[in-house]
């Protein structure tokens, strides 16, 4: 437990373990947690009970993990992510237990079989979602609980369902964006810039 | 770990964190679970390893939560409520980072963002069922395994599939009722009072 | 803490709990994970963070058991078995809380309620998988993340959905295989034998 060393403002619960020199200050620990060593967490980050964090994952600030979630080697999460509890990450398109004959040859190196998985700035991961390996979540998408994503989600994009269907448009501000692509709750309005929606710029003004 | 001070009989294992003073006698912690001060459990409960149960949250008697379940604030189990392992609460309907800039403000009362859940006596929450915020779940109600609650589910209904819809119903025993209302297995009958299903009193009688 | 007394190298990280003499040489228990007596674990296994093992449980050898995973009573995976985060198993089809009055007869005597599970040698089980009671997954078959399965699963056979319905076949490597029933990428073919597919033995030759 070298974090004290860095930074002196985290919480860490007296059962969590965090093994890691790159946590951010601000960043809680809570029961039962574990963030390996090489495991990378920005600054004001809640890390909720029983959450795994293996060593080469990458989590930005601010980001809120909750209960039962593992972070795998391969797995980016971007500032200001939700990862609702249980929600469940991949890193392997085609799993074997890596000791047996049929598929020790595969796991002698990490490039035979890691795939990467990127969630965007902002995005939301509902309850129990589980993300395919290979995977880019765009900045803001809204993925409901339960939904089981197989492709890759553009931006704000709503996704519902197993396998996961988009549904529609979430604002920023986490409600559901209506027809005219803007938020009836914010008031947040969005246009479509090259094919990705952001917000406007004359309504930021 | 004030429990003792109330409740002589409760059996808490030597890894489990009880810093609620409201558990009832006879209730089981099991290795590695976490009950927050502030959080009530009743007599009788099981609550098995790797379950964190959130201050705020209400369990009633002889509830059984198995492995790897979250209660959170704003969630009640009544009395003999079974939850089946990896089950799934929510709290929030439209979850973002709360340290976030576009959800901040959101978060800052409670009553902005908090939906009850309520799950009445006797109802079965199959493994891995997710229970979508806000929803009441009826009494003796059957989830089945991986099924996505989206509305509000009737006494003694069975529920199944993402997004889960209705099958049937089942009886207090656990086993489905046939279409006359009666069970094949335990005998007991069924009537619609007032357009919620009930024991018959005559069959009790 | 027994396990030292009949096999000497088993890792055993600093928080884990295994409470069986039953677990092989060259096994490793990860961080939280809890494996109780009277279970049995074969050699080479890797029982990841969080993991529970309940007593009557029986892994084989090389069996990897990734994050958040519960093997209950009842459960048997054989050798070189791949069980993917927050996969879950189940052991009763009309699961009730125990100790309710409409229920506690019938858990009485464990023959009463308890399905056994069987999960054949080589088996995938993708993250998240939900594996209802009383089912046989056969040799190799591949299940994909977050599918429900609610029947028996042939050797090889590919599973998606909730539930989940077969949509081809595996190849001991990982891959799917082509029509021709064999596998583009490492080569093996199989045949029909008796309504089942096993590797192709003049290929073998």
């Amino acid at each position: 437990m070298l974090i004290h060393k860095i930074e002196s403002d985290i919480h860490l619960h007296p059962t969590a373990l965090c093994e890691s020199e790159c946590v951010g200050r601000g960043t809680r620990v809570w029961a039962f947690a574990h963030v390996m060593a090489d495991a990378e967490v920005g600054r004001d980050c809640n890390i909720c009970g029983h959450v795994f964090i293996e060593s080469g994952a990458q989590v930005g600030s601010r980001v809120t993990i909750k209960n039962n979630v593992s972070i795998w080697n391969g797995v980016t999460l971007e500032d200001d992510v939700f990862v609702g509890p249980g929600v469940i990450f991949t890193n392997d398109k085609y799993p074997r237990s890596p000791r047996s004959a049929a598929a020790i040859g595969r796991y002698e190196h990490v490039e035979n079989w890691l795939a990467m998985t990127i969630v965007r700035k902002g995005a939301t991961l509902g309850a129990g979602a589980i993300v395919l390996p290979g995977i880019t979540v765009g900045r803001y998408a809204m993925i409901a609980a339960g939904a089981v994503i197989t492709h890759d989600v553009p931006d704000f994009a709503m996704m519902v369902g197993n396998p996961a269907q988009m549904r529609g448009w979430a604002c920023m501000c986490g409600r559901p964006m209506g027809d005219a692509r803007a938020c009836c709750h914010c008031r947040r309005k969005y246009v479509d810039v090259d094919g990705h929606l952001e917000v406007d710029q004359a309504d930021r003004a």
